[in-house]
């Protein structure tokens, strides 16, 4: 298994805080060690750091913890290898390049009896994880759903993901996080929590390492920060635990869709 | 304009040294402030180290030249912009997914009215450079001309490739360097040039910065490592300089394709 963190905020923010909690989970607090990427969006643009050595040892983690960039929309990732030996093409975030927009996307989980649906052609896998195929096939699908022009209203297009990763679900475990870049996405199997923080901004203290942050001292009081992590990253705040099967999907911070499906039937679109 | 550099060796090499020079002409000895990227190709996998701002001043082009990398394939630039604003969007080099392999593409140049030319329909421009759209229209050609499956050989595909940058240069300027990580392609129109180092090795001067390096000491008997660049990076070395139209082809530091278009007929394929 592997822990998940992605932020989406109405301004630039920095997840220096964040990622000092979870980076400590890739060697110390937790066994998350076969390698750790992130990725931050700035304006159209996104960046991605990548290393295959553990997240709590490497020289670049330690560069995204003391060197805070400033996005609106950040995916990262650590992890413990099932699917995939440790390389560098193995380690998330992916990122594919679809109607002109930067898609970067993250899993936590393992599949089953995955590789006769997940059909691709147009994207393929460079390395050899069950992650990296189903992203392919979620974009395939896309593609063969909207065409190859970027539709104008995008909750169409991630609400047809929301199906299709439901149809993953049934492969194994499945937490997943998405986005172009505007939008955020995440999809829960078993294992997925977001917390967003707005005025009056209070403590926050990491259950990770000995670090405590004063958000009203970091923020302006029009700030709306949305945070997605795997399981809760502070032990004095009030996260929410997604059900199996819910999805979310936020845009600068704010929630602009979901729903979760139960038996296959999408309850609350 | 702006600086192109890359490596092709046999053996995992870190690119220090030479980057060293490079990043010195970022916002030191030379103008090129407008940001910088560097690929690593490291197995399968890559990664991109970018930045938008020069790369005299980065924080992470301070850790590129404190951390030594081992990679068989490098490709970098540093960005003065002429066509396309300073974004993150806009900065080399870009990269692409095609037939399981990461393409990793940067230019040196400005091109004129090329908008016409470039139709894509399959790959799109995340920025708004000429850069990236003429990059864009040679993977669409590439699967134009050779399908969704990615050929056994690779040697008509860089040399079709070729063909399309000659087409290219004749809207402008167009030195160009690009790779899927096994082969490294370089193309010059008017300012491009390379040095192939191996055994016996000797010393090394940068031309940017007060730095020697004794190759003989960080090499094995083995090595062969090629670096190109804009502009030679050292002073004590025979480089050789390309000519207008002449593009070469890397593996493992060897040339292995290459050739020089005349009025448009490649006189030495």
């Amino acid at each position: 298994m592997c822990e998940l963190l992605a932020m989406s905020a109405n301004v630039p923010t920095d997840i220096v805080f964040s990622f000092t909690g979870l980076a400590e989970r890739g060697g110390v607090t937790g066994p998350h060690v076969d390698g750790w990427g992130i990725t931050f969006y700035e304006g159209k643009g996104s960046r991605t750091f990548k290393d295959a050595c553990p997240s709590s040892e490497s020289h670049i983690a330690r560069l995204i913890k003391s060197y805070p960039i400033k996005s609106e929309t950040v995916i990262s990732h650590i992890r413990q290898a099932n699917r995939g030996c440790v390389a560098l093409e193995n380690t998330h975030p992916f990122d594919r390049e679809l109607w002109g927009l930067n898609w970067t996307y993250a899993h936590n989980g393992q599949l089953s009896d995955y590789k006769d649906k997940f059909a691709v052609r147009r994207f393929r896998p460079v390395g050899d994880t069950d992650s990296e195929l189903a992203f392919c096939w979620i974009l395939e699908k896309l593609v063969a759903r909207f065409g190859d022009e970027r539709p104008d209203d995008m909750l169409p297009v991630f609400a047809y993901v929301a199906e299709l990763a439901e149809e993953i679900r049934a492969l194994g475990v499945f937490n997943m996080i998405l986005s172009e870049g505007n939008y955020l996405m995440c999809f829960c199997s078993n294992n997925l929590s977001h917390i967003t923080r707005r005025a009056p901004f209070g403590k926050a203290k990491l259950i990770d390492t000995d670090v405590v942050i004063d958000f009203d001292k970091e923020t302006t009081p029009n700030d709306v920060v949305t945070v997605i992590a795997t399981r809760p990253l502070t032990d004095n705040e009030a996260w929410n635990i997604m059900q199996p099967g819910q999805w979310q999907l936020f845009c600068k911070g704010e929630v602009v869709g979901g729903g979760t499906f139960v038996a296959n039937t999408d309850t609350c679109a």
